[in-house]
């Protein structure tokens, strides 16, 4: 490997990839350390959201998603709940002791965010947004770093060097699937990135299987692949009533559809120790 | 044509495309008023803007771009000169009475940037900042939309959906290339989007050649197809000196390039009335 | 310009681009020659083929195209007349004047069709079908070799490298959209091509604006916009009625429409020289 | 699921996924039965081919893969060794048991190619040559039918449909890779593939992953991924010494590196059952 443009994410200089600790290390992720997050796709309602955290929990996950700010392509769209959301998130970790994963879309939201989240996701409209990034390098909290529609892996890297530079040493890589000319899945899943991004950087890297194919039978098929790929973790969307989600239910996974990917993420597992 | 999800940057219910004043009326583009926009990719110096203010105004341009808040893919690149910036391109509208186009990244810098500016630019990787877009709703300045390198047409209209909505009627399309598996190109400029754009909706549609294609040498030929598809305007990088530009110099056309191209357009534009 | 791996396709050596003459000259293309190619994506019948060939011919179309073996899609679909279809084209031909341009699949088809044709094209589907190629390069007929789907620029010179080498120096390149994400045109006519085709080649350069974009309403916009771009000539989609067209008709002109286009385009080249 | 436009590929009307045997039985692939392919790019020597079969087989292999008939992007490359590199693949066998597969080209090579080959394979190239399809529905050899760069799931299974309903009833699909904007690796080899075509055809799904990711390092990964996707097979370049092949060394796994592999694949599928 010759010199890169991203001295703080390259793999060169570290004698092992790096392990992040969510919520004082509460959880880990990297370097062997396998986070299963799960959760909705947006925060709708108290029963919603807590119903879910107990159920993922139950099921083995690590950490619990929800959006409460939400990218939405229309402006006609639900826009998220806001602080009310951010609110029932952290009720929902009072219930379950899962610490929360939630995306923020604004650098004015980013202090309000981090003082309830435990991660701060950016996700993939946002990724070359370098206000949002050099902010959430200011702050102490772990970022999760989805992957752009149209990103190349080079300036995917270069995306988590601001982050970096600006001082915080935490980000996690989220592949969710790029752009092609393929519509039979929602995005194209590209698991090749995990292999490659092995190779370049010690940050740990993630892979969300529900947006990067849109379609919930597809889920399990590429959770599985993720995982025997080297991904240090997954990011699947779980709803207790997919058919009622104010948004992306035909991605979501049922409580019991995780539960029975979660038991055979285990025993994948030791297989690929 | 059915129903859009996009009703207000819809054609339906508009008897003609719309035309947009910048700088009150002091140019005009839509429905027959063509504009020509030039200017270096970043504002650099008093006397590099001032320079080129006069040269683009001298071969027909009818406003001047320039950026001083640069969204550049490495930390360790030029992020420009900021409110310092917009001084300099006050300045050279001053010397030349040209208006000023340029680009925002921050949502916090908006007001900032609309008390210098007379159009604010959102770069292709901003399209669908939807904080940014809401906050662009809310002034009284035009919007200069790129495309995403991602962003199929159908999403571009719903991104200038949120500007439309939250009150700013000003709302300007710029096609500026797509990502594809062609690397010839710096990017693939869609021309096929005039076409569609002017199918679907009411906005003016620029393009922008010089980023689609990344190479000098090929904007003339695109910016005249641009034109012969029928487009209502160009964006056009000229830099008084490309080979000392701190970005984008390859794909700058020098002065003398731009007097030339300039004049090649007017021939052109006769022949398509 | 450095060494290209495509010595015989290569700009480098040659003073001119050059021209290439189709049946014994009566239509030249390339290096200041424009040639405008009409008629219907099938052949169907003696009187669809003469009846469009007179119309292209009025309107002031240098040569007729029109498909005997179709590639297409499913298996279950119209394959095309075959040899009957050939003497159809002969019979236009005849009746008209105009040289006939038609699309050969299969290398056993070659010495056939070269019997009628006075130039074979190669579809996109085939541009890497290399035998085909090789007897192409046998035969004394120019050859219009289309570009491939996912095709660079890169590779496409040496597809007709193929050719060159094997010793038939009349190939004619045709730019036809490639695969993109976008899904509001069929294919992403990518008329950058055409300046960077230029630049590393001496070969002629055509734009296919019907099976770029798919949809008879862009085509015109289309091909004036590769005009200016500098392409040497034109493949266009017309039939007497394209709404009972056996193919492709949502793509195809109006033989009214063509004759309104092909005076624009008279105007414009003009302008343009 | 609805009708779909490939009655024969279609799964509808399976009550089980199909089982296509290659040499009479002596390999199996679908539903279940896995198949492990590897050999080198090309065939280049007795020696070459016969050392890579033996180490093969040890290691695990099903089957024996070597290509005689090689698609070269230039004219100017090695185009393979024909009839003499079917002889060698025969030896081979001999040696080793192995059935083979190999590529085709040419519809007229069909006879030929199918007196030595076990499984008569079609490259990216020439997924819509519909000559060689129809050809192929004209053989008693199973075809390996890969995927083409810019080739839609929907558009492949009516590829494999032109030589299913040709009367060839054993078609076996394989995914390589297709074209997308990312350059870190040769193509973005499509697992999503997989968990589709589980969905939509009966037919075996096999997995190359060495042109999917052009990168020796990057295989193994893949190769475990689409295993744990649900793929019936791989496709894997081995070479003697890939520092000294003809073509595609870069990615192709030493004997000692496939044998590793192949060890890891038992355990995972161990585990996935």
């Amino acid at each position: 490997m010759g010199v890169r443009p991203y001295p703080l994410a390259s793999r060169v200089g570290h004698a092992q990839p790096s392990t992040i600790a969510i919520r004082n290390g509460s959880v880990q992720v990297g370097n062997g350390a396998f986070c299963l997050i799960a959760g909705p796709c947006a925060v709708e309602s108290r029963e919603q959201i807590v119903e879910c955290a107990r159920a993922v929990k139950a099921a083995g996950a690590n950490a619990l998603r929800g959006g409460v700010y939400k990218p939405r392509t229309s402006p006609y769209d639900f826009q998220g709940l806001g602080e009310e959301g951010l609110r029932l998130l952290a009720t929902a970790r009072e219930v379950t002791g899962l610490p929360i994963v939630t995306e923020v879309l604004d650098p004015r939201d980013v202090a309000l965010v981090g003082e309830y989240a435990d991660c701060i996701q950016v996700g993939s409209r946002n990724t070359q947004n370098y206000p949002l990034l050099k902010e959430l390098g200011l702050i102490r909290r772990p970022v999760l770093l989805k992957r752009g529609m149209a990103m190349t892996i080079h300036e995917w890297l270069l995306s988590a060097e601001y982050i970096l530079s600006a001082g915080n040493t935490d980000v996690i890589l989220c592949e969710r699937g790029i752009r092609t000319f393929e519509s039979a899945t929602r995005h194209t899943l590209d698991l090749n990135a995990i292999p490659v991004l092995k190779a370049e950087t010690h940050l740990p890297v993630l892979v969300d299987p529900s947006h990067g194919t849109g379609c919930a039978a597809y889920v399990p098929a590429m959770a599985k692949a993720a995982m025997a790929a080297g991904a240090d973790g997954l990011l699947i969307e779980v709803h207790p009533d997919p058919a009622t989600a104010v948004s992306d239910g035909e991605q979501s996974l049922t409580c019991g559809q995780f539960a029975a990917l979660s038991t055979q993420l285990r025993t994948l597992r030791t297989a690929l120790r």
